[in-house]
């Protein structure tokens, strides 16, 4: 059992930031995410691309707010749940939560901030009848290890920027990667699309379009695909399977937690740090709702320092909390670290 | 008469950021601040320091995060009124508002979001008899443009970081620099007391302590100062005389502008955007207060953010305005310039 103050689902942005800010107050924080990486929707949907609206960054690609959010929060030593999904939440008598993921993990905390985002991101599957027989046995809906596929045949199926920057990744990892579209049209960044035409042409990976995986075939463990393209019918050796059709977000299991819900998200009182109509459980982030909400990043920030006010009462009742500027009391971590303003001197001149 | 869509009084990291948020909803800003650069309490008090608890900077200056909302915001070409307190404020028949500043300067708005901080900022003057008749006439308590001081006779009072600081860069500019504070100590960054020291001993800055300045004298414009230290009076001719003992907050004219006032700072409705008593005048940041209120800068960019959208729809009563996001729609700015972000390319491999 995990045990931690105050239980994070989604590690967003919004969920990165609660790290840090929750630190400040001295309180520890776990976060579980779908995802085998943490980053959320930025990490995921757009790490290249630029946002322009957060504060102080005229520009700042997605991924670089990711890293930096990380390394923000690092000092506050936050523990990951990374690429489970956060199925069930049962009250104790004592009025803290264990939070028991699909994979069986189980968190116990007194005070869980939902940071969902739009729900858990769930790949898209091909209709391929015996797909789930093979999952985890050679099928895979994300890349958390690229070493796992060292000197494998790996299949990759997609015509967007994630099946590009894999099959290139994996190009120099792999023994051998097939790229499958069912265009002959990938869309993409200009430099992954030229990278894929170079690797092609100097056969380190073989473009099979328009074409589909029709089927898989193996015993336990995936052996082969075939290749349907046009009325051809391809059979490949391969040891693994990789479809890269997009994820979608899913408020999945949460919807069924006795939370209010409006509009596919969360209803929170904003008027007491988001707070969903479950004492102790908060809602931050895009997952929430409430009169003149906007989905955008930096509110989450603001929701998410708020939030850790509620959560320091419920963890320390009766004590009161103090504000303190960083910039004057400094930044303790839980690894024994301290950033700190230099100090001014008081110093004669003579 | 300055005409603008939202008035904003308080040019602090709020206000800064407030004219980025309000350019993306294609409204026009425009600042009044009564200290002569904009960035607020970041660029008046710790301009040098470096603040932890903005989201994405593991750490940042307060100076360089003062610089960078300005380039971020730069592109809606945001007016400003610098070294000006306003003053009143007169509610037109169409709802719209005028607001004056000390020096009489007029502006027009049908939204005013005051964004003061924890008041104006008012230098803290020293005690001599006749000390305001010669203020604008050779005493000065900001300094707006050091070329002012250039082959000039200077004064600087005091033994902080300002102090120090004039000191040293007036040194290259004045005729004659002396610096004259009522303890021997100075207190500092080190590195400036240091340089101090050292244009001391080139004989650039010529060092009085302790002593105080007890007297001016001149006829329209000042000519000269007295200083006394121990029992002994120096008479200093002066073009200038900068006392500089640090600024404090008022909240000052804006506490009898009708607006509801609690613990020194401006009652909001949270619910509604940060609305006060008065439809049309919004407070955000430092200088407003509601349950649950943290004086952080990271809660008035939330606050900024949401105003705007109020303010949108006072200015464009009945249009609707739906949200898009900076990364997939980019940036219009009102000088013409676009940023966006790298298109993908929708390509065949052969
Ligand atoms: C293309 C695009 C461009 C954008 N541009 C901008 C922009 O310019 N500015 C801006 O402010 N915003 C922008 N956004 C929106 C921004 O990305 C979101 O506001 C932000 O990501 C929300 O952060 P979050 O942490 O609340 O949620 P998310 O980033 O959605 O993260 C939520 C995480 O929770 C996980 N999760 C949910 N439920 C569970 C569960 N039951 N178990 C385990 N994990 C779970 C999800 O897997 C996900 O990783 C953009 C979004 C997109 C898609
Ligand atoms: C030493 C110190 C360290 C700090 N450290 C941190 C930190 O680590 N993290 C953090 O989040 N915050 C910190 N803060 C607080 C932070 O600086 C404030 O929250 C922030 O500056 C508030 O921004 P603002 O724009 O709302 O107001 P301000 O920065 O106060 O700006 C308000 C401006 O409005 C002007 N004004 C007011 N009334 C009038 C008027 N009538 N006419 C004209 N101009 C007017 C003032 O002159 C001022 O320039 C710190 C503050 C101090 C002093």
């Amino acid at each position: 059992m995990i045990k931690t103050d105050i239980l994070i689902i989604g590690a967003g942005p919004t969920g990165l930031f609660t790290v840090f800010e929750a630190g400040l107050l001295k309180l520890k924080c776990h976060l579980i995410d779908a995802l085998p990486q943490p980053g959320g929707q930025c990490s995921e949907i757009y790490p290249k691309k630029p946002i322009y609206d957060i504060p102080g960054f005229p520009e700042i690609l997605a991924g670089d707010l990711t890293k930096n959010l990380l390394e923000q929060g690092k000092q506050f030593e936050p523990g990951f749940t990374l690429g489970e999904r956060a199925e069930t939440i049962e009250k104790q008598e004592d009025g803290s939560f264990i939070v028991t993921t699909n994979k069986g993990t189980q968190h116990h905390a007194p005070v869980v901030a939902i940071a969902g985002g739009l729900g858990s991101f769930e790949p898209r599957k091909p209709l391929i009848d015996n797909i789930a027989y093979f999952e985890d046995n050679g099928v895979e809906y994300f890349i958390k290890d690229p070493e796992v596929f060292r000197n494998k045949k790996v299949v990759i199926s997609g015509g967007g920027d994630s099946a590009l920057d894999w099959s290139i990744f994996l190009a120099n990892v792999a023994s051998e990667v097939t790229l499958i579209h069912r265009r002959n049209e990938f869309r993409g960044a200009l430099d992954s699309v030229e990278k894929v035409k170079e690797l092609k042409d100097l056969g380190k990976i073989n473009l099979i379009t328009p074409a589909e995986v029709t089927a898989l075939y193996g015993n336990k463990q995936l052996e082969g695909v075939t290749v349907t393209k046009g009325d051809e019918k391809i059979l490949l050796a391969a040891d693994y399977f990789i479809p890269l059709f997009g994820l979608s977000p899913k408020l999945g299991p949460i919807g069924d937690w006795g939370l209010e819900i409006e509009k596919n998200a969360i209803k929170v009182d904003h008027t007491r740090n988001y707070e969903t109509n479950i004492p102790g459980i908060f809602a931050i982030g895009d997952v929430n709702t409430y009169p003149e909400k906007l989905k955008l990043i930096l509110c989450g920030f603001h929701e998410a320092t708020l939030m850790c006010q509620a959560a320091y009462r419920i963890i320390n009742p009766g004590k009161k909390y103090v504000l303190k500027y960083t910039t004057v009391s400094g930044v303790d971590g839980f690894d024994g670290t301290r950033k700190e303003a230099p100090k001014a001197v008081v110093q004669s001149i003579q």
